[in-house]
């Protein structure tokens, strides 16, 4: 038990101010030592962000430190530039960079937060070099800016770190196979090697051998060390220094959830168990646990750097909104009618890419162990492999949250479908929401990134019991499929009618109105029409809503019998508006050439969605009820008349 | 000079009939020697199929012609599988099969024909095992067929090729780093090591080192061996027999356009000049020439096996439709207007993937070689190299073919999107045309794939006058731009009015119209637009084409005025109707709430394009002349009338 703070409880989080960095930072003591302090400072400060917003990648800000801190205080001079390619570990650099001065202290307050720190990382705060948090782009980025600075007579080092699973990522070896001469002594990369991925180990998930020889066979010039031993840092980076005629890649091997034992990735049997702290805020007698630890490891590292006490904050934990207990989740049903599937169906093979916990895939996985296949954070051969599946016989299912899974293999999925099999994807984390982690994982272009893609259907559920039925049609149907779900928990008062059944292109009334329709589909678009409708009403407005499960496809009579019903409609796209739903709804309605053609209005993200916590974010963008409700009632007030 | 044929005339090509190649492989000498002569009665037919069609890959399918020789007929057994992952051997592999009997020998005279031989694999094809032409996806696919197959009990071999210039794509590593061990010794890949990419040397595009030790990083048993002979063949495929435990790999030395003296890669200097046979048909000289060096070696290769004369038949080389003298190119007037961007831009860098001749880039290489870039075949390295570049300063213009550019980096390109930089990428061999090279290269979707990524904006040039405008509109513009080129020479009516500038959202009328306006876009689109309303006029119809350069973007009050203009509006894509231009026009248009509202037609791509002869290829699909005017007039004859 340190003395720093004395007490530590349940019901504060703590952390160090910015002076204290600086401080530490200017001592006299030995580099190594200082190294040491200020990685276990920035420690302190990356759990308690993470807990003060409630989630944040903790494994990864943890394992990087000790490197960051070298990096930041002892290595890197002028303009050298930093940056993560994992981009996971943000919470850990930005504690880094509130230490340095570079990002003010009040920031470490709004992790996650709308105009705060995002999840992943964004050019727009100060420091931060790039966007990362999608995997594998990383090398090839600095080896540009490198070019660029060729070009502009500019000579500055770039350093880049990458994960460990990130390297089952193909682009990462592209990018590793061709850099040029005249900048390879300029990079250098570091293999945060904690050994562990999103939800098991690298070795478990997808193995990647002797990444020495493996970087070597590259042309890369290969040192591997320990990733938190001060000594051995500053040996490495030595090293790799003196080097100037080769790209270079430090294989830091490193301890996820390092600096807190019951988190350490090393405490687990990596064979049979999951890591525990990936992603989540750990729970309050967790976080005083760890702080605890953290605590009595900085009065010692303090000691030795000749720091004297270290000042700690104490701020009272703020309240957590309690998720609402009629929240429903899509993924239990997804599991229950995945397995369901695969009962009846015993060629249906389930392929994952390192998010199995994530959509809902373990019970399968036990289940039927040798149907399902875990490709690692590989989308394109995950893809293709599903399509080989295909040819051969299997009924594959393909699993990965949205962003990734219409993005990363989109050509690989267009491939397939001249193959004319049948493989459905299931894309999880869809939408604006959770608007926490940021845009690299807001998944709000899917239907404009695949939906184009000949024969390939688009379906989204707009609660639980509609997952099973609409999981069924996209395995009955005769050619590929997108199931497009929501992962949060959400309120909605939506509830299909008894004995319905989705039917190609058609939509279902979910709510009668004299006035208009808001078309929409899936989890959050149909809560958020419903729920402005429902304020619409109390201010006297009749406003129905129509749940269209289908993303891509509108039946020509239907729309027609819709147009025919109601004199305005309003589509409501939780994604891009360009590419979204609406746009394929307004494209038909017009195609249908109707006697009366209604007023129509289009609603879907405009920009870039921004990160915060989702109430925040869903205001911003105006997809709340209310914002929802002002501009449909703006609408329907005729501002936007007839020409 | 032979004795087969006799005198060889440029008016005449020459094959071998079917029944000659199951003579020679019921022969009973020596494998080696049956083998040999094989592959050498291949290539004649191969390079008969090419010089027919007019187009197709030489170079590709003579290297790789003696290995598949080899396994066809003296490694493959049962239901042993062989399947090619770059494709571009088509020729040579339908040469093999024919001559196997698995394909029937009138397919001989349908290469790159509608309903013939596709210019790259297709399943519906007999023989064909899997969908290729876009690269890097073959040993993932062999993957997923192991693997059901496991599922299902089957223990078939398969054997993959893959071309070298194809293993600078990342999918490649992604897919050797995982190959479950239960598979692992039925999966054999050979790599047709021919040394040359679609321009220039594999060394001089983007080395690929030391493949010996990359493979065997990745844990494949590696076996280096030359490629085309008999003997050295024979001696690697039964060394790799017995390895069961492990993937293996076969790095096969051969020659591109083996056979041929004056096509062989090894006879050029690969260090300033190009590869002249990779895609193209050789002139009827050159085809002469290559004939009588064949022939002459079939007479001893016959001799050696055995085998008595070859029968070789001969017929008249069909007559070429020339090009018409008055059509138009579009890549000449880019390359101009790059070079005169480049020297106002000194930050401008052109990046490319193996693309440089199509993309008309030898002169920018040539005048700014520090700021040409060429990356391979990686467009994912490739787009966030440039993605790196615009954070550092520079000012990108990324190259490739449309089909690849827009989705292999799909999500690269959203990643650069939310940076906010000024990238601009240029797909060429955009739409449906040229058909010949089939699905993989006919590129209609791209509007679809990034059309929806924030602040991108698409634009499409009809005619050469065009192209500068639009590129320079790109550069000055403020985010991300795509610039979609089609390839082909084209006959178009297409003129701009004078003084003509491109204004973000707004067309420009070509042609007047009373009855109706086509809003099209592109070169293809406008050309066929224009044709189509000449014929209608014909038959006393008026009616308009409208050009849109803008892809994904339509001024409300621009679409508004046009529909106050005419009763009908008809939207053509040379694009899949599903998330093409029309469908944003009229999205666009229903959101205006015009007071009337036109009838409207929605034309575009519904499936897969299918391959063939150009003219063909629109006729099949409704996009020539007459087949556009017949429906346009049913149209407005009322056949589709308000409900």
């Amino acid at each position: 038990m340190g003395d720093l703070i004395g007490s530590v409880v349940d019901s504060e989080l703590y952390y160090i101010p910015q002076p204290e960095f600086g401080r530490v930072r200017s001592l006299n003591g030995a580099r190594e030592d200082v190294v040491a302090l200020y990685a276990d400072m920035a420690r302190l400060n990356a759990l308690y962000m993470i807990a003060r917003a409630g989630s944040g990648h903790i494994g990864s800000s943890f394992s990087a430190l000790d490197i960051l801190s070298r990096l930041y205080i002892a290595e890197m001079a002028g303009d050298d530039l930093f940056f993560s390619s994992k981009g996971h570990d943000a919470p850990g650099l930005y504690a880094v960079l509130i230490g340095l001065g570079r990002l003010p202290e009040d920031k470490l307050h709004v992790l996650r937060r709308l105009n705060g720190l995002p999840g992943h990382p964004d050019v727009s705060i100060d420091g931060l070099a790039t966007n990362t948090g999608s995997l594998g782009m990383g090398i090839s980025k600095a080896k540009g800016m490198l070019m660029a600075d060729q070009l502009a007579g500019r000579r500055r080092r770039i350093f880049v770190m990458t994960g460990d699973g990130e390297l089952q990522e193909g682009q990462i070896w592209e990018s590793l196979l061709s850099v040029p001469k005249a900048i390879a002594g300029r990079l250098t990369v570091v293999v945060d090697h904690n050994k562990f991925q999103s939800d098991f180990s690298v070795e478990r998930t997808s193995s990647l051998g002797d990444l020495v020889a493996k970087f070597a066979a590259f042309g890369w010039h290969v040192v591997r060390a320990d990733g938190h031993d001060p000594q051995a840092l500053a040996k490495t980076f030595a090293e790799l220094s003196a080097i100037d005629d080769k790209p270079k890649v430090f294989i830091a091997d490193t301890v996820k959830g390092k600096g807190v034992s019951f988190m350490e990735g090393t405490s687990i049997d990596s064979d049979v168990e999951m890591f525990r702290y990936h992603s989540g805020a750990p729970k309050a007698d967790e976080y005083r646990r760890a702080v605890e630890e953290i605590e009595a490891r900085l009065s010692r590292l303090a000691a030795a750097a000749g720091a004297g006490a270290i000042a700690v904050r104490r701020t009272d934990r703020p309240a957590v909104v309690p998720m609402p207990a009629e929240s429903v989740r899509l993924f239990p049903a997804y599991t229950e009618a995945l397995l369901a599937a695969a009962g009846r169906h015993p060629e249906l093979i389930a392929l994952d890419a390192d998010l199995s916990l994530d959509m809902g895939l373990l019970p399968f996985k036990e289940k039927y162990p040798e149907r399902f296949v875990e490709c690692g954070i590989a989308e394109q051969d995950m893809v293709s492999r599903a399509g080989g599946m295909a040819l051969a016989g299997a009924l594959p299912v393909v699993h990965s949250f949205s962003c990734f899974l219409s993005t990363r293999p989109n050509e690989q999925i267009f491939n397939n479908a001249t193959e004319r099999t049948r493989i459905v994807y299931v894309g999880g984390l869809s939408g604006v929401l959770p608007a926490g982690p940021g845009h690299s994982h807001q998944s709000v272009r899917e239907i404009s990134a695949v939906g184009g893609i000949p024969n390939l259907v688009m379906a989204e559920p707009c609660c639980p019991e509609e997952v099973g039925p609409l999981l069924d049609w996209c395995l009955a149907y005769d050619g590929p499929s997108f199931l497009r779900l929501a992962s949060i928990p959400f309120v909605t008062a939506a509830k299909l009618p008894a004995g319905y059944v989705p039917k190609l292109g058609t939509g279902v009334t979910l709510r009668s109105g004299a006035e208009a329709a808001i078309v929409t589909s899936g989890l959050v678009g149909v809560a958020q029409a419903l729920a402005a409708a429902e304020l619409l009403a109390g201010a006297g407005r009749s406003v129905g809503v129509v749940h269209l499960p289908w993303l891509n496809r509108v039946d020509a009579d239907w729309i027609a019998g819709l147009a025919a019903e109601v004199p305005a409609l309003i589509t409501l796209d939780n994604h891009f508006r360009a590419g979204g739903q609406g746009q394929y709804v307004l494209a038909a309605l017009a195609a249908a050439n109707v006697a009366r053609m209604p007023r129509c209005l289009q609603i879907g993200l405009e920009d870039v969605p921004p990160c915060g916590r989702n109430d925040e974010v869903l205001r911003e963008i105006g997809l709340d009820a209310a914002g929802l409700a002002a501009r449909i009632g703006r609408f329907l007030d005729g501002a936007q008349a007839p020409r």
